[in-house]
């Protein structure tokens, strides 16, 4: 059987087309919230889900700005910003989405690959991608609970942008 | 600025070493639980964590039949299999760590890109592979908020084998 350790399994346009697939799939988890429930339930120890949604947006802020600088930049200030509301979010997010889409497809094959040194330890654009994404469903799974603990349904998982039709 | 479609961001070595991390946490998050949480906790019109481990540790079996077969299968009743207590569900997930250790190398660039039909829709072993890791990690996320729920601590989401450093 052939050995396979240089085969390419994932390029930046499909890395991208999956990432934005996930951050559509959250885009309709923050909608299916009811609004109060969106601003203050949570478990214990844990935060709403409008806190954990806007560190998501910011997170895709820095790395759209890494992107842009060749290098990364953390600035706590920028994170500290007041939590905005769902309309605002919603705004936001959609912008991302489309810097994203304007942006990705321009980062160089050496920047994706080149580690920086970050406030999260020394890594490649591509690691810190997938840590984002990572990320995203990890807080949105516990959205998911946040929603069925609120009476609501979620969106299903599996459907999403990207992925063959399942279920 | 070049354009990178081509570039490999990600080798077959590279993603189970990622997965396999994943798998890691996840294990750890089972440890976590208290023993009759683990069994008994849920959501309303959730699972407790368990059933959910349960269908993480199945889907693995699956993956890697697909990868000894070269060709996907899917048993319904294979899933219907009694919940395996903690114990043996750990013990289970430790023999699926060293069969991926042994299995994934010998894939092929092939078999790994080559669409097969599942009951979950027509996709190749990468897509498939990258679903189970999303599933796992949205379930894990929600395994968090119930041992928040349980006053139990998780484990630290982003101390991961595979990753550098962070926190």
């Amino acid at each position: 059987m052939e050995m396979s350790d240089e085969t390419t399994l994932l390029t930046p346009a499909a890395l991208l087309t999956y990432w934005q697939g996930h951050r559509d799939l959250t885009r309709r988890v923050i909608e299916a919230f009811p609004e109060e429930g969106f601003r203050t339930h949570h478990a214990p120890d844990m935060r709403p889900f409008q806190a954990m949604a806007c560190e998501l947006a910011g997170m895709v802020e820095y790395q759209l700005d890494w992107f842009r600088r060749g290098r990364p930049h953390w600035d706590e200030a920028d994170q500290n910003r007041v939590v905005p509301g769902r309309a605002e979010l919603l705004a936001w997010w959609d912008k991302l989405t489309a810097e994203l889409d304007a942006e990705v497809p321009r980062v160089s094959a050496e920047t994706w690959l080149t580690p920086g040194d970050t406030p999260f330890g020394k890594m490649s654009p591509l690691t810190s991608v997938l840590y984002l994404m990572d990320n995203e469903i990890h807080h949105r799974g516990q959205g998911y609970v946040y929603l069925r603990e609120l009476g609501v349904t979620p969106p299903a998982f599996y459907e999403r942008s990207g992925l063959p039709p399942m279920g």
